[in-house]
């Protein structure tokens, strides 16, 4: 039997901490077969384990310390609230006694908190936030979410060799297709930095690279990992979602605009579930966050509005990525 | 009475050309009260306006001359093949025998044939691609949509210029609200460029500025002209579209699912128009093009699938820009 899997999560993080994220601790310690150390103030984390039932896998790391509102640089909070969840949480993983980190709350602070506290894999020059997106038929990643905003190519090229490893894991294909986002499908599309880029991943004869990909790409899915600067990766997620929510609204106020054929059709596909059907499919709780890629140990951030389910499936992929000893995989591939 | 505003089309440029363009032009010579030049081979759009029946502000101007498809540099087909459609129509405009010039063919060799035609603005250093974006509740402009890829600080604030001027024309406002494309609304977000540029577009007195926006102001279109630079700009549209046409895909997969709720739900909602009400409004036919800003004249440049009803409301726009004289707005913005 393999060894279990020991996961470190930030209870005090996020909108709906510490209830649901303890919440959330606990499906996993239930269903995945992993050791949880919930880390925050013991008493209230204790007071909801009482009231929502324990598990022998729960343990409790007692974090008394807040890191206050007022405070806004997080880089500078990390380095002096040592005694706060996200820290102690961190500490878990950086000395040995936990496998990965999952945190929720503000997303400034837990990637500060792991860059202190995890550090760079040697040779990785620029950390990547390392995003799972719903295609039609599935998931893709996208390196890098929105972490290092003035990339160069390199960097890029760094992204693309986490990708390669994160999709086989989690997408179990052999040879995951990579593309670059760019304006255009041709090769000698984008700027000086994507053109950069695109040089360096065709050079490279470790990975799948299929050339450059448009921003809809997905709609057929046709790419396994899509690797960008973080900056163009914000602003694809963000009108990506700008589009997804948009179009469910405009449908949702044609329902509710009065025509009663309208708000029959609603009725129908309300109680067949399609409604909720979709919105499982892309919401981001089915994912429960994004690796930060690039550091010695496993930290995954998840979003704030994070409810029990995002938490457990958060916990679903540091458990992933642990079995395949993903940080050690990423070393590997930045050897000449 | 004011002046008759005269359109010069490239009947040759687009999926569906020439049927579909000289049909379009007809429409707009019929309902918007233009003088509309069909640019193109005579014979055939001849031969379309006879069996569609013509109108007395249609003038056919010939254009016998083809672009080779293996002619794959626009800037260089642009200056060797003068009796094209796509220079003559720009030929008519810079003679000043037409007031604007529509084209829905390969948009590089569009934009080329209005550089090349209609000369680039005094002190407008980079043209730039005006376009419309439906919003939850109206329309909104990006600018830059991808003309300008490698652009300055400086290139993204006269985008903003243009980008006053048209929503004022077009979306009758007298103060449009303009915000920055960024990965975060609050100030000193994003990279070097965009900080500079939010620098520029804050310390300017000649409009509206409200910060930095992020890729999903589409929902609550709280903003009426969002400026980036071309790659961003491109990356956002495509993004956009990605995900507006992924949640309309998903729906449509689940109403064809299999469930006969769904169905039935779907049937209804097909009934009562939903489907086509949305299509409407978020159909780039809706729009018909985007002005090439910072040139001398206004060049509309359309999808290359533009229809009949996409080339109608091209001609809308370049009415509108034509008068009120969009180009000697920008000229005048550009004043110290």
């Amino acid at each position: 039997m393999s060894k279990q899997i020991r996961l470190a999560i930030d209870a005090m993080g996020g909108d709906y901490a510490p209830l649901e994220i303890v919440r959330g601790g606990l499906l996993a310690a239930r269903e995945l077969n992993v050791k949880v150390f919930l880390v925050g103030k013991a008493a209230e984390i204790q007071a909801i384990l009482d009231q929502e039932g324990s598990h022998p896998n729960i343990e409790i790391i007692d974090a008394p310390e807040d890191i206050p509102m007022e405070e806004k640089n997080p880089a500078r909070a990390v380095r002096k609230y040592l005694n706060s969840s996200i820290v102690i949480a961190n500490k878990l993983v950086s000395d040995g006694i936990a496998d990965a980190v999952i945190a929720a709350g503000n997303t400034g602070a837990a990637t500060a908190a792991s860059l202190f506290g995890l550090k760079r894999i040697e040779g990785f020059e620029r950390p990547c936030i390392c995003t799972l997106i719903p295609t039609i038929s599935g998931v893709m990643f996208l390196i890098d979410g929105g972490s290092n905003i003035e990339a160069s190519a390199e960097n890029i090229f760094q992204n693309a060799l986490i990708g390669n490893i994160l999709a086989k894991a989690y997408l179990k294909i052999p040879e995951p297709r990579i593309g670059l986002l760019n304006v255009g499908s041709e090769p000698g599309k984008g700027n000086e930095l994507y053109k950069k880029t695109y040089e360096l991943l065709e050079a490279h004869k470790g990975f799948n690279f299929i050339g450059n990909v448009e921003g809809k790409i997905i709609i057929d899915a046709s790419c396994d990992v899509v690797v960008c600067d973080g900056f163009t990766g914000n602003i694809h997620l963000k009108s990506l979602e700008g589009g997804l929510k948009m179009m469910a609204l405009a449908v949702q106020n044609e329902i509710k605009g009065g025509n009663p054929l309208a708000l029959l059709g609603g009725f129908f596909l309300k109680i067949s579930g399609v409604f909720d059907r979709i919105k499982a499919h892309f919401h981001p709780n089915s994912f429960g966050g994004a690796l930060l890629g690039g550091l010695n140990h496993i930290s995954i951030i998840s979003h704030g509005s994070s409810n029990a389910e995002a938490i457990k499936n958060a916990c679903k992929q540091a458990k992933l990525y642990a079995e395949i000893d993903v940080c050690n995989e990423v070393r590997k591939a930045l050897l000449p």
